[in-house]
């Protein structure tokens, strides 16, 4: 199929696991282009410019901005992200399917300027399990926790805004239903041209 | 997930392969409930009455339609094809998954009176293939192979009256690409309750 690729869009909590499902779930997907994030946030240990995140200072952070360089950008706890527009859009025209992994926020103004974009939200199976995992991670002070539950909550209750909902109880369940839904978008037949059903009918 | 059942309704030209997705998919998929198809068309080698399909001499099958017992029926190269109704309604009102397996007609007459259905086409990779695989099984006379194909190229201009289409090419990416879309469809949100968002919100 010659087709103008599909934009998913992913949100879920800080912990819920969105980046394990994405790690395990790539491999297995062809032709999916997973665009990296700019973000003014402190590198984490292990974390490299230009494959977990573009790393920016505030100011030129700023300057993308003012650019309009970013699909949407975004403030949480202190930080800013945002999507680089070029890559996504061109991804798009040369039929590549694309994933971005958004805030709340962020989502909703890519599914603002894109409305073709499929959203999947990812839930953990209640707010006591996404605690436990945010502490488990070792990583954030308290008040750090408290403002992360606090946005899980809020993100929750917009779970509506989605098309879709993956709930992260299994790993392995969570990954195939993430999965599912890529494949299954990729076959609506709205996405067939001519030219596809054409091919259905050839004879000899 | 308390929720009603969704119904998915799979259609596709004879010889395309649907009888062999739909054997190797249902063993994956839980909760989901195959719905036999009465019919008048003779038995082939190995079917059972109320395995492969209920077996109906013409007048019986009159009977069924004249006490409103199908939720469609049509009329395929001369034989009578129909869905017995309660089973069906039965399923979904508690919660089951329902699957229907249907001629072009039948499957728009589920969709006219239960629009939530979804629609699943079954497409061949062209009508040479599709040509050689009704061939291949040995069971039609050349005229009656005529008209399957006559048949299929009529339903697959209607392709785009259904949700998906799934492409019977190498079978395990049929299989495949068969289970996501059940599985992507039970994870819309519209299927969510307002309990089910109450669970993703519990806390300590």
């Amino acid at each position: 199929m010659s087709r103008r690729g599909i934009l998913f869009v992913m949100t879920g909590a800080s912990g819920v696991g969105k980046d394990t499902i994405r790690q395990a779930a790539l491999p297995e997907i062809d032709n999916l282009f997973y665009s990296i994030s700019a973000t003014t946030r402190t590198k984490r240990p292990g974390e490299l410019h230009g494959k977990h995140y573009y790393f920016y200072d505030p100011a030129s952070f700023q300057e993308l901005i003012d650019n309009d360089g970013l699909l949407e950008h975004a403030e949480y706890v202190g930080d800013y992200y945002g999507t680089p527009s070029a890559p996504v859009k061109e991804a798009l025209e040369r039929g590549q399917d694309v994933l971005l992994e958004l805030e709340l926020v962020g989502a909703r103004e890519v599914k603002r300027k894109l409305p073709e974009a499929i959203m999947l939200f990812i839930a953990p199976p209640n707010l006591i399990e996404l605690d436990r995992r945010l502490r488990g991670r070792g990583t954030d002070s308290e008040q750090r926790i408290q403002k992360r539950l606090a946005r899980a909550r809020e993100e929750i209750k917009a779970v509506k805004e989605f098309d879709y909902v993956v709930v992260n109880d299994m790993l392995v369940t969570a990954v195939r239903d993430f999965c599912s839904i890529i494949y299954a978008e990729r076959l609506r037949t709205r996405h067939l041209s001519p030219g596809d059903v054409a091919n259905f009918l050839k004879e000899l």
